[in-house]
């Protein structure tokens, strides 16, 4: 059975994943790239982006897991794009240029479904509004017996959690307080009954915990 | 100059450093001992209830620092005990029994202030209504040069937290999502801005976190 994942999804001390003030300049919000400093350092996130170098300790072997035996991505709307409601500009196709990082379908929740757009190398984004459920049935189907990624934002990740259907929580704590934003626990009382759960500090400051399925 | 340390605080990954319904048979609320239970395996936790054995390894290691160099504590009254209110149980003396683990004076937090109650082995109890900062010079005086440590509740951390009285804070994260109780870093955003911050993993699972003055 195809497991889904969720990879490299950072929360604040105060359990915070995004910031306040979401916009096309600045996607985390408030928050800025505080949350995910770690990452921007490693080799992974260097190769996305076609820049050299980066580390390539325990924080990179974390990073490096988010790739490998995906088939699909589900994402919420607010991690695609900073629209909200209707969709009015019809030109944006993410925050990636036109060679986006995912490679495979990438399943964006919204109440506003439109057309499927694809992309080179591999990424088309398809647009549709379905419960967590349904969601993951269609993303399964797409990834032809690979995993699935939940790929964030928070509310996303939450609501899968919720329903439980997550098999494998990657997520990092960053050493800050962030004040407002967007929560990833509210509503999970009790979560880490369902999970395994191994901590570990790397020397970025950060602390990595995976959860996984007994 | 004494500092003001806060020492084997524990925080759950929602943030909540005690759980809802806080009685007297269930001192930390709904959390019960899920939050300490690093803390009740170490030779430090045994010692202080005449009890054997113990770990003795990094767990350890931080449970210890609590005692040396400290020569009064500040409490919040939901520490010192589960009443609200004015004192009704005039023979409730704390949740310790006649020989506290403090041995030092005790300033207790409360709007209804009190006789102050000498135990055993050190320990006085005094109650009083005052500002941090006020409080903070009463329990200087009493500390004559030690340093002062601030013991909780989360309110009572947070409220020091916020009028920035504190010079070392150790606290640990415990892998569990409480979902509702009392909260530790409201109102606290950026306060990694003041403190350089260094945390480590141990082997039970807990993240270690300390936050000192550069």
């Amino acid at each position: 059975m195809s497991q889904v994942r969720v990879h490299n999804f950072a929360v604040s001390l105060d359990g915070f994943s995004t910031g306040d003030g979401q916009s096309h300049d600045a996607p985390f919000g408030h928050a800025g790239g505080r949350l995910l400093e770690w990452f921007f350092q490693t080799r992974t996130f260097r190769q996305m982006h076609g820049e050299p170098g980066g580390g390539a300790g325990a924080d990179e072997a974390f990073a490096r897991t988010w790739g490998p035996g995906i088939g699909a991505e589900i994402m919420g709307r607010n991690k695609f794009g900073p629209q909200r409601g209707p969709w009015e500009d019809h030109e944006w196709t993410g925050w990636w240029g036109p060679n986006p990082p995912f490679h495979t379908p990438v399943f964006v929740l919204t109440h506003h479904p439109r057309p499927s757009i694809e992309m080179e190398g591999g990424t088309t984004f398809h647009f549709i509004d379905a419960t967590p459920e349904e969601a993951l049935r269609q993303a399964r189907e797409a990834a032809g017996g690979l995993d699935v990624r939940i790929g964030g934002g928070p509310t996303t990740v939450r609501q899968f959690l919720a329903a439980d259907l997550i098999d494998h929580l990657h997520i990092t704590i960053a050493p800050i307080v962030l004040g407002r934003g967007e929560r990833l626990w509210d509503g999970l009382e009790g979560l880490e009954e369902r999970f395994e759960i191994e901590s570990v500090t790397t020397p970025s400051g950060v602390t990595h915990m995976t959860f996984t399925r007994p």
